[in-house]
């Protein structure tokens, strides 16, 4: 059994990144990202300032905007409009949660999809479905990159993906099938869970709910990938019961480590990509 | 055993679809759906005939654009800019295959977004992934109408399409995980078809190879449904063999007049529903 280590992968992919922005720089082009932020919710903040440090690291020019609880829309509008023509940034995140009196949806659909760097608009998972090259939503592209470093085949595999979200379920059943596996997407309407999850080679799963995959829904080899980050008593732990399913699956991602280091990294990479395209 | 009946369903969605356009019509407001065909291409005459007399059913004004297999692709762009900003054209529609010197992708990236009432576009085909409002594609859309029609319960079933291609089988399963199906798609390089797809309660098959799906791949009771339209020795016949699958199912679609008839009549839905998003 391999325990899929989600830092020292992430770490190996922002290597080959600063290789790509350093050559980049050799032409005078220099990456941009731009982060807003709004509000004071402390695990935005946090999440924020990983982003930050992503890009230092890698070589991307980041820009950071924090606004107050309170700020109106048209302010928050005006901003991305200014972004989207700023040829310096390649990139807009707007970090989310929003407050409650911002539409998230409506915010998000200022941004110019071709910087949309998180994909979560409707054209780039558009773009996603019909298998044009864009931004991939980055956690579920994260997976894909932990299954090539740890050479996993999918073709011909039979993948399980617990959960339906726009951000990490229908993406990576996309992705997946993409990759020739044979797809099923399990939610809370599926009967028989259990039954469908034990044909599973790879099992991916995102529900946020600690724990809920235990041994005995996993085949003997399985490939499982935890996508949960939930914390119980103070403790993070995934949607895998990781003690014992370990014992019976041949990769495993643990929580904290597995997938979590991935999904900045390749928000990174879609910053990259957004130039390379552009060139 | 029922047969779906395709025609008599659409039947029934078009005359609610007349209702609409006279509703609007009360307004002084009439759909436009342009069709741009290119060369002689008979299948494509035929399509797009029926196309254009399914407007003058419902009460669609139709625009058809007729144009030589040589046309420049800047003359084409040309138009369909024209029309993006003709406030009587609603829809466009540009008919494939085009001709080899035209590239599809292309010429279809042009269509006003808005107005892609065939669901081809990366923001169509997204919003269906994100679970918005906008305009499905036409076959796939077609088919949960006739679950509808036949009041077939989709929660909580296990549902098996075969084919993941862009127009039918992914977005296919996307409609069908929204209703709260459990949905697995195979394709050509899936291991032990058999088994997968004797598990379906719901079996859509989209692959474009006659009487591909026997009875021995089919659960008993399950509800088939035949997307294929294959011509054998002159005569249509679909990807299932319907003769021996329609013994052991509890409703099938015919080729023709179970599927095929619907596609039509959801770009009608589509075009129509153009006009409600706008009002």
């Amino acid at each position: 059994m391999t325990i899929i280590d989600g830092k020292k992968v992430s770490k190996a992919v922002r290597e080959e990144l600063k290789l790509e922005a350093a050559t980049l720089k050799n032409k005078g082009i220099v990456a941009g990202l731009a982060v807003i932020i709004v509000g004071n919710d402390s695990g935005s903040k946090v999440y924020v300032k990983n982003k930050v440090l992503a890009c230092e690291e890698v070589g991307i020019k980041s820009f950071h905007y924090q606004f107050s609880e309170d700020i109106q829309k048209e302010e928050l509008i005006f901003l991305i409009k200014e972004l989207n023509s700023n040829q310096q940034v390649n990139g807009i995140l707007v970090q989310l949660p929003l407050p409650k009196h911002l539409s998230e949806r409506e915010i998000l659909s200022y941004i110019d999809p071709n910087k949309d760097v998180d994909g979560f608009s409707a054209y780039q998972m558009g773009k996603l479905v019909l298998g044009e090259s864009g931004f991939p939503c980055c956690t579920p592209s994260g997976i894909m990159e932990l299954f090539r470093h740890y050479n996993i085949n999918l073709e011909g595999k039979r993948a399980v993906v617990i959960g339906r979200s726009n951000i990490v379920g229908k993406p990576m059943a996309l992705m997946l099938t993409a990759a020739n596996a044979t797809v099923t997407v399990c939610h809370s309407k599926t009967v028989n869970l259990q039954q469908i999850t034990k044909e599973a080679d790879i099992l991916v799963v995102a529900i946020g709910r600690s724990r809920f995959v235990t041994a005995d829904m996993v085949k003997e080899g399985a490939v499982v990938i935890d996508v949960g980050m939930n914390r119980v008593d103070g403790k993070l732990c995934g949607d895998v019961d990781f003690e014992e399913v370990s014992k019976k699956c041949s990769f495993i991602t643990p929580v904290p480590g597995g997938v979590g280091p991935m999904t900045v990294t390749m928000l990174m990479k879609n910053t990259i990509g957004a130039i390379k395209r552009n060139e």
